[in-house]
């Protein structure tokens, strides 16, 4: 029995997205729906993957099952490839598990030839449609699937129009389009060295090759990369009866959502185009129409397509993006799948769905990705600045926010800006999907042509950056690098801001504030802390950070960084001046110098977070990361020091470490300099019993010592520093209980968790430094090497970028189980990068961590993540 | 019921030696055997951990228990402390689980004071020996248990004698000894402001408290640190009833040995002195008579000393080492042990023992230390230079071996010029404890004094260092840093050679040569090999490493660095052209170049190998590793690259890299550079096919891929290396087998080892990287930190030096079981550090390695270790 690599329409159902990809399942969920779509069949994703493993050969198995499906398809269609009366036609189109858009090539009018094309012309009556379907699709065939390069067709086309004394394509004629056709056919043969293929069969083998080939081409690699998408999941691809939106005025074709992608409200949103295809749409080439105004040109059709748009949301619980085509007046289904939204949007589409009982609290916090949560607290333009300064232009609002920055003019270009720290604003024609680094990069996009369902408007507003688009009345000039708007020339380097949410473009740098959020913002979160069993954190290391931290929803700070309170001017003097003592005394009393600045600080975070509790960690870099740069600052610290220049720099040198990520750093400073541990803990204490006294809040400081490796170095830090804290508590005459704990960062930690579980109340996973070590890979040297294991297909991307669950993941899960069985109170938690990316939140409730922390600004990302892993992995 | 910390001799044996120490226990023994030791009591290991921990206090029920004991020891003796008539005086010592010779304080005639002094008088009928002992206390407590300076004493003594026109102790009388005895209580109490304890049991107290304390001194550090002992395992006290070996002709005081500790030869050995203490034996200030003289002197003792000591060698199966004293004729033993010896001394006695039916092979393989097959491959001297060579002086061979370099007359210095690289002989009066770590630094050590027993001798034999002891000709001015010797004067820097075997010592720079192998070494290591479950390899990078190898026992190559072979001055010029190369083709050429030599230096390590297995590592470490240095060294490639030598700079400024050891390196390269791994790949499989052809030899190279961290990083290297060496192999006609597996070095390798085993034949751990990767520790940045970790006792000594069990280990079991779950037949090897250490291997033994792999010096170890292994962890 032979694998099935091909499903006809009716085979398949929503759930094979696995097998059919995204648009394939839904293909045939709205045919088993008996909706009304063009026909056809999926080629199956595990036959891209076997096609790209396997020498990239279609099978002899594949071939046999897509030729018995062309025949069942002539069946349902009453047409037949390459007939010379009706015959069939076909889209060859991609369909991945994951929406992917744009990202894939695609054919259209497949199976016309030299005799299939005049079937065309009597079929139709529009012999002018036929040849022009033709030479279009001979071009199409050619770029996409052969890779014959496309500006040989246009040059041609453009020395023939002006041959012929015409400017548009449609003042052609069908002779003219015939003639084009022939020159295109002999323009292909010029270039491959045979002819363009009649035979409709290798034509679609050749098409279906080329759109598994396109999964991997370098554009999917870097959209794959950006997404999480591995590799492995492959694409289908869905071989599709044509229908046709240019067949005139009765015909059209557009894309709709059944409620607004930006703002969420819940009225149909979308564009259409008389006489056009579909790709006309969504290339931003033409501006479309609302989709309102389809109500007046075609009643019937409006109707038809609102109630079947109303049924699908229904049937898949959740706001549908849908294209469709009017063939002669008929309205066909092309694609429908849940579609992308702004964050604000996906909220109040969610809080909605609930009031209108359509789905369950839980369906909607499920609804909403956790990093888009992101664009919620990006910064909107100060208000009374707005207010005061006049719009030099206006474009569609395509993806909410604010952005401001130095103009650029291609991806390259703004990457690089990006890269040395400038904000930067993308203005282009249009986009594709080779801008999506630069797009990434960017502040803001602002494009003259296309719509709000253009690329450049969907994954801008799939990434959070903010869109203009069709902003026409800009006059571009993209070779000198230079655009008119307004009275205004901008050149590379001015500045611009533009405004996703009203469509505003500005000739200045307008400043942004945070956002306001709204109140199903509140109501939806609210949702998923009450879901959540996993407490959310912060990590914060000044009292302004804890306050903001408060305000998005942190229960505690899980990091305190002591060493960024070093850096600030006054005390940075201090702190070289003790790291580059000679003795105790020097050192000591260059620490108490600073002690009062931290106590300062440490009072300041206590009081931001009332009576939360606040991790606050001893110092962690090594040394020589404070160290003097100048020779002037050697200076300014040989004189305080009353030493001199040269003798601090043999010392700095001294220093210098061959792999500091692995030297003196973390623990091991308190154990070669316990004066620093003690300074801190006296610091820590001082200040939480100061507030205790004022504010009469109940504070329990967890002190954390960094980068344990073994129990009895972390039995001396301990006792360094509870010898401290107790004389201080005791001499106090005030109750004051805290706890001491460790970083588990260090490979080691793991092994021997239930040794270090003696003395510590508590964990906190670093996965930062636990995921180089277990990987052996400094992220600081990690750059090249990346790239090449990225361009060598061993890597998809950075592997450290979410938790590694077969890797570090099992050793936490070892420390769990030890730490558990050697103090079973011990409290968990993670304070690394990963503390904010939702699948390592996952990872961490799965695996019975107590608390994540993150940065203030990707705590509601936490807090939605908790939840989502909550509802997939029930605790007990 | 209260923990009891004291025991009678007769209360223990040897089996307590954990809780007694190795004397306190023996002492047990010997009592239970009804030899004629002088009886006492031992206070426990358990009080010294206590005492140390619990704030340097003996508890109450310590000292209770002490008092009791005194009490019985009264009665046994029939003397009471203090008695004004016949008292009571002990003597004090320590007595570890493992001997630690000269490393712990000794307090004598403990209980005299103005009383018991005229009661000791009186008993011996000798106020001269009573007032010499009396006076000899004082100053030993005060010196020892309270650390009063030993020259105040010294200083009196001498100005006394110059005053009373004597030059020896001997010449004064009891009265002037009476004299002294007080003077020196005076000195005592100037020095401390109090009087010398006249209370024996405070005397006790105080000598017991500084015993323990003793354990805690820095000698007691770096010699448990040198010889792998726990400060946990604390030292017992020994308080045992004094016996007089200094009361007059008819008494004397001896060391001796049941065999010869320098050859094995079976014949007692030893030296005694007539009318003196222990002590006077040991420090080596007069030099002692062979123990055979003592049949003439007393006969009687002889025949009873040499039958007891027959007993005890029987009782005990093994070589003793033994003291005793004759007091007025009667023999005591005040101690045995097992003897330390050479280590051909040690083959020899249990090579012996086995034949005399004494012991089971197992019994005699258990009796060898691993790491003192160390000693078997040191060099000895040139014959034809040394017997064209006269000795200017002869010492004692106190430790066998050649020994040459410059002179240096202290620890330190030997030390400093040792770091330098420079090979060094120590020369001084007399070794010291202090002197240990320059001792082990140096080839060999000179001393003027002392005998075969005396501290230089004893720790040489223990370090495999060579020793000629006594050398009393010598006329040294260590002030000066001189001494003559012969006819000529040495200073500082200039040549000496020792011979340890026949205490010669010449005055020139001897060169030395690999040892001669006896027979009972052949027949010894036949044993452990037919012993032993694990194979063991070598690490060796030429054909001459490997041919040595061969002859040490290896059963193959582990670990082939092919980087070493690019050092040799033709080769890194072109490998240094290649890292500076702009493009694939200049790499490739030089690669080219470089290939015939890899492939010479392949060709003569598989033909040194035969048919044994050799593994061979693709390209390890970073790139910059090899970059010139020199601005001379940058022209030279420059011109040769046709380059400009500032932007070869540039280049190699580039490659720099923060944490090199987590950085571009091991497969890192291969993928980065695909080009290195072919062409070693070409390298390696060409020579084998080589050989093959023209030797017959039935080669099977294992290729080594490090650093793997990820299955698909390893497929994509091991697919670069089996496509190139299939297509030779294919292209020659020959037929050869390869294997291609991973070095296990990275944590994450460890933690997915079944998915790397479905591409990896073979596994090596690289336990190096492991450990520093586990520890998250560089060896290169670790000495300044473990310097502090051990000061403050959170290390014992450098934490990696054996195989860590906890952490390293437990990862290394969890890749064992995953290797073998997924691919049965896996081969599993350690090629680090640790593959010559014997805790290591036994480790490696007990969690089911293959084999391990040293460097070839230290196979003899590695064979002996890992049978040992075999008989205390039977295989199944």
């Amino acid at each position: 029995m032979c694998k099935k690599y091909v499903y006809m329409f009716s085979e398949g159902n929503a759930n094979m997205r696995n097998l059919l990809g995204g648009k394939g399942a839904n293909l045939a969920e709205m045919t088993n729906m008996g909706l009304p779509i063009p026909q056809g069949f999926t080629v199956s994703t595990e036959a891209c993957t076997e096609y790209n493993e396997g020498g990239k050969k279609l099978s002899d198995e594949m071939m046999e099952q897509i030729e018995a499906a062309i025949d069942k398809l002539e069946t349902l269609a009453g047409k037949k490839l390459g007939n010379n009366s009706n015959p069939l036609l076909v889209s060859v189109r991609s369909g991945a598990r994951a929406s992917m858009p744009g990202m894939m090539d695609t054919v259209l009018n497949l199976g016309l030839n030299d005799i299939s094309v005049e079937g065309l012309a009597k079929a139709t009556k529009n012999a002018r449609f036929a040849y022009d379907s033709y030479r279009r699709f001979i071009m199409m065939f050619a770029d996409v699937v052969i890779g014959v390069s496309k500006s040989k067709f246009e040059r041609y086309l453009d020395e023939f129009k002006e041959q012929k004394g015409v400017k548009y394509d449609t003042e052609l004629s069908a002779e003219d389009l015939k003639a084009v056709a022939e020159k295109f056919k002999a323009i292909y043969f010029e270039d491959q060295g045979k002819e363009f293929p009649q035979d409709p069969k290798e034509q679609l083998f050749e098409a279906v090759k080329a759109v598994f080939g396109s999964w991997d081409n370098p554009r999917a690699f870097v959209y794959r990369r950006m997404n999480d998408i591995p590799y492995g999941w492959g694409t289908a691809v869905n071989v599709q009866m044509m229908v046709f939106g240019n067949m005139g005025d009765t015909s059209g074709t557009g894309v709709a959502f059944t409620r607004n992608a930006a703002n969420g409200d819940k009225a149909m949103y979308g564009e259409y185009l008389i006489n056009a295809q579909g790709e006309d749409v969504v290339a931003g080439v033409r501006t479309p129409k609302p989709i309102a105004t389809l109500e007046n040109d075609m009643p019937q059709v409006y109707k038809e397509f609102y109630e079947i748009a109303h049924k699908l949301e229904e049937h898949y619980k959740d706001m549908q993006d849908m294209e469709f085509t009017i063939e002669n007046g008929k309205l066909y289904f092309l694609q429908t799948r849940n579609g992308k939204r702004t964050a604000n949007a996906a909220l109040k589409i969610a809080v909605d769905m609930v009031s209108e009982g359509l789905i369950t609290k839980e369906e909607a916090l499920l609804k909403v990705e956790p990093k888009q949560l992101d664009q919620i607290l990006h910064p909107a333009f100060d208000q009374k600045v707005l207010k005061a300064t006049e719009p030099i232009g206006k474009g569609l609002p395509a993806s909410p926010g604010a952005g401001a920055g130095k103009i650029y003019f291609n991806a390259e270009d703004v990457k690089e800006a990006a890269d040395k720290g400038e904000r930067v604003v993308l203005v282009r024609l249009e986009t594709s999907p080779e801008d999506i680094e630069g797009m990434a990069a960017a502040q803001g996009i602002l494009t003259v042509r296309g719509g709000m369902t253009s690329h450049a408007a969907v994954v801008a507003r799939g990434m959070g950056r903010c869109c203009v688009s069709g902003c026409e009345e800009i006059k571009m000039n993209e070779t000198e690098k230079t655009f008119v708007l307004g009275e205004k020339m901008f050149k590379e380097g001015d500045y611009i801001s533009i405004d996703g949410t009203t469509g505003n473009v500005y000739g200045e740098d307008i400043p942004t504030v945070a956002p306001e959020i709204s109140g199903d913002f509140a109501t939806f979160m609210a949702w998923a802390d009450a879901k959540r069993r996993l407490k959310v954190r912060t990590n914060a290391d000044t009292p302004k950070d804890a306050s903001n931290a408060v305000e998005f929803g942190a229960e505690g700070i899980g990091l305190t960084r002591t060493e960024h309170m070093f850096f600030e001017e006054k005390r940075i003097l201090k702190f070289r001046i003790m790291i580059l003592s000679d003795n105790v005394e020097e050192r000591v009393a260059a620490l108490e110098a600073i002690r009062p600045f931290q106590e300062e600080d440490f009072v300041g975070i206590y009081e931001a977070m009332g009576e939360r509790p606040v991790t606050i960690r001893l110092l962690d870099p090594p040394l020589h990361e404070f160290l003097p740069n100048t020779d002037e600052e050697f200076e300014i610290i040989a004189k305080e020091m009353g030493k001199s220049a040269e003798e601090l720099k043999i010392k700095a040198t001294a220093l210098h470490e061959i792999n500091p990520m692995m030297g003196h750093r973390g623990c091991r400073l308190a154990v070669t300099y316990p004066e620093i541990a003690i300074m801190q803990a006296t610091a820590i204490i001082n200040a939480a019993l100061k507030v205790k006294k004022e504010k009469g809040f109940n504070i329990e400081p967890e002190i954390m010592i960094p980068l344990i490796g073994d129990a009895k170095e972390l039995k001396f830090v301990k006792t360094l520093v509870a010898e401290t804290a107790d004389k201080i508590i005791a001499e106090s005459g005030i109750e004051l209980k805290y706890l001491v704990g460790t970083m588990v960062e260090i490979p080691r930690a793991c092994l021997i968790a239930d040794e270090i579980a003696k003395d510590a109340e508590f964990f906190s996973f670093g996965t930062n430094d636990l995921t180089q070590m277990i990987y052996g890979l400094s992220r600081d040297d990690a750059g090249k090497i990346l790239a090449d294991y990225i361009d060598k297909k061993i890597y998809e991307g950075d592997p450290t970028a979410h938790l590694d669950r077969n890797g570090v993941g099992e050793l936490m899960k070892m420390a769990v189980a030890k730490g558990r069985a050697q103090r079973p109170d011990i409290h968990l938690g993670i304070c690394g990068e990963h503390g904010g990316d939702p699948a390592s939140i996952e990872f961490c409730h799965m695996i019975g961590l107590d608390y994540v922390s993150c940065s203030p600004f990707r705590l509601p990302i936490a807090r939605l993540a908790a939840a989502q892993a909550e509802i997939k992995f029930p605790s007990k």
